[in-house]
């Protein structure tokens, strides 16, 4: 429910939105929930975070939204995925991993990746990213461009990784080229305050040590982050030692390739020494457990890189393998994915991954001085989520039924440096039924380039 | 959409519901998907499924939902729940078993546990339900004529087991006095068209060997199902080799227990012999993997269980372990699960998960005669899901979708026995706001029991 505002009172700011009466999990450095508890906001900026009656003692709202019976919590950042990829979602399923590759999602790559069809893809996404109160994602993708675009316009924080690898893809015949498209980007982007450029090399075995270097070079020469995939099955940790006589982190490490800059997906086959060296490098982890559980790609110690105090963030990978966007349920299977695998029911428990949701994302990316918990002096990307339903009823802890029960669906606000995407489920920012009919007539070419 | 009939044209058959233009998943032995199909409905009975041109051309209907845009397939069946339990949602996670138990759980039942508590967290759990796809649910309570009576009155299908267990419970002191309690149940639901009395000795470790027999005795003489859990974790297995030098399915079939009309609940710890045996002996296994990984418990065999042809189905657990009733989670983390355990991602595929939550998890219960399939002649207990949203935009395959992206708030119709309980989201069946009212003042008694 939103309100204009009424007549201001002398002594009170004016601030463009206040949200009130909901339960807020701050996700700050308390770790607070305010039960009731509000949040006003002013331009892209929060400006208070307290009980209601003192946010309505403080400000005076342009716009409220009443968050009775919803939780309110910094949006979620998504820290690995290849948006464009929604495209492929349910193309095939359920196969080996160089079947589903090599006869599904190669073809369909080569013959329908093009500027269009990721523009396209990125914008289907970001719909699904609003509805389901994702506000920041890292992407890894080709045009990764238009990917940065599509997040600008559709409001939505995005660090767009351009992708880098040693073969021919649809953006670039080779890495060189490739390279240039990612500082191209970089420039495109320089002080975008929604858009952060990023190079993407696509993992160790597959760009060799001059190009991984040239990929370094390119992050240190604009500052900007490195997203890659890294020890993500057991086929690759056993490439890289027949070719290198290393494991993935071990041969990272050794061509000088790590550092702070760096979000490694996955990490799933690491040695202890491997997580302390990434730790020494304060590398960022992109925990993916829905994409791990679909491949069958095996269990990231994610336990272990929280004990070495790692910054973790999760993510839901491309919808080909997963099959959908949706952060609350990568909060869920992490919670419930590192439980059975320690057999010790206190492994990851909702709060921790929530914090990886949120705070941990924006740090493994870099953003935490932007985003990642609702504390004033950052911006404003917030979520409201419903509590109000027979499946929420009742609720005894807002953080466990953010994490055991809520699903994208249950989000009903959605706002982005302050602007508000969603509002009582209907996606302002974009215009959904167009996205949707742009989305399944390029379906029906995607269709097309599985056939033969 | 629902529009009330026209004059009706000589030579076709007066039915009382049409469902047509949507995609139909039939589960039928061929697993025949039309795409679009329709489906024809007389009081309780399917008595068409096919193309739309060709129900139109047999029916006329007293009733037709519209289901464009969505995918018609058979209500799910929930193998395995304790209801009233909803209760307990969220009230403690993330602990060690027996400090959850008992801190926790067993106070909270020992003070809330009545009469009312149990048919007002049923009525909770039945609106989950109806919302989100599960047309029939095999419950394990105390109380358990309240679970029956509440279902049948909403109009959902049960087989509802009254607890035996070894020490003093909310509705008896003895197991004597619960069993006498389950005859009751079997008396007062026979023949009933909705609900099946059932008898649920706990556990092998917590009921002795007469316990167990004597549940064995009612059930052949009264042809109803026995619920048990058995294997749910290793503690369990080391304290039956402890007392009786057997593994829990072993000594179950040392007392003669074991037999088609049993569901046990769980199977996690069994060896390949414990499997045979199982087989043999006609058990119907009903696997609960979310409970299983939030309690840490482990992963059950079922590749190798579907293997030794025994019937699966899927089940939520209690609320308190889940936390929530929602079996399209229950399919997909069936399918993720066991991908991830085998490191094969062919171990279960979409088809088998949805065969699992629909006709294994019917032919478990003895109910496959009446349910589990969209086939002429089987009761009408159907429910409609939307694939519109841009969640599930494309779909490829209705199939790889139900499992991978689709959940419970995505179901529009649900019918059971040829009643529409819920249509486009309205639940018809009950009195949701009171529902929702009545449970929250419970919440504050459950909140009060766990304080000291």
């Amino acid at each position: 429910m939103v309100r204009a505002g009424g007549p201001q009172p002398v002594g009170r700011r004016a601030v463009s939105l206040v949200i009130t009466g909901g339960t807020v999990v701050t996700i700050d450095p308390a770790r607070r929930v305010l039960s009731p508890g509000a949040l006003a906001i002013d331009g892209a900026d929060i400006v208070g975070v307290a009980r209601p009656e003192e946010i309505s003692a403080r400000f005076t709202a342009g716009q409220t939204i009443d968050a009775s019976g919803q939780v309110v919590l910094p949006g979620l950042v998504n820290t690995h995925t290849h948006a464009a990829m929604v495209m492929f979602r349910g193309l095939a399923d359920d196969l080996a991993l160089m079947e589903w590759l090599e006869r599904y999602i190669f073809p369909a790559e080569a013959r329908t990746v093009s500027p269009e069809m990721v523009r396209v893809g990125t914008e289907l996404a970001l719909l699904e990213m609003i509805r389901s109160g994702t506000t920041t994602f890292a992407d890894m993708y080709y045009f990764e461009e238009e990917v940065g675009r599509a997040a600008k316009r559709a409001g939505v924080r995005a660090v767009v990784g351009e992708t880098i690898i040693g073969f021919p893809v649809p953006d670039a015949k080779t890495p060189a080229e490739s390279l240039k498209r990612a500082e191209d980007l970089a420039r495109e982007f320089a002080r975008d305050p929604l858009i952060v450029a990023a190079v993407a090399p696509h993992a160790p075995y597959t760009l060799d040590r001059e190009g991984l270097q040239a990929c370094r070079s390119l992050s240190d020469r604009f500052a900007i982050p490195i997203l890659i995939h890294v020890a993500e099955t057991a086929d690759e940790v056993r490439t890289m030692r027949e070719r290198f006589g290393l494991s993935p982190v071990a041969y990272l490490a050794s061509i000088g390739f790590l550092g702070p800059r760096i979000v490694a997906a996955h990490g799933v086959w690491v040695s202890q020494e491997d997580i302390a060296t990434l730790g020494r490098s304060g590398v960022g982890i992109a925990h993916n457990p829905e994409s791990n559980m679909k491949l069958a790609s095996g269990t990231a110690p994610v336990p272990r890189y929280l004990a070495a105090g790692l910054n973790v963030g999760l993510g839901t990978d491309g919808a080909a393998s997963n099959n959908d966007l949706d952060m609350f349920e990568a909060m869920r299977q992490a919670a419930l994915l590192h439980k059975l695998e320690s057999r010790d029911p206190r492994a990851i428990g909702a709060s921790v991954a929530l914090d990886m949701a949120t705070i941990g994302g924006s740090r493994a990316l870099g953003l935490d001085k932007l985003v990642g918990s609702l504390e004033p002096g950052k911006r404003a990307d917030v979520i409201t989520v419903s509590m109000a339903g027979p499946r929420q009823t009742p609720m005894y802890n807002a953080v466990s039924h953010l994490v055991y029960v809520s699903r994208g669906d249950d989000v009903q606000n959605t706002i982005v440096n302050g602007r508000i995407l969603m509002r009582d489920r209907r996606v302002l920012a974009m215009d959904e039924p167009a996205v949707l009919a742009a989305a399944r007539k390029l379906a029906e070419k995607v269709r097309e380039a599985v056939k033969q």
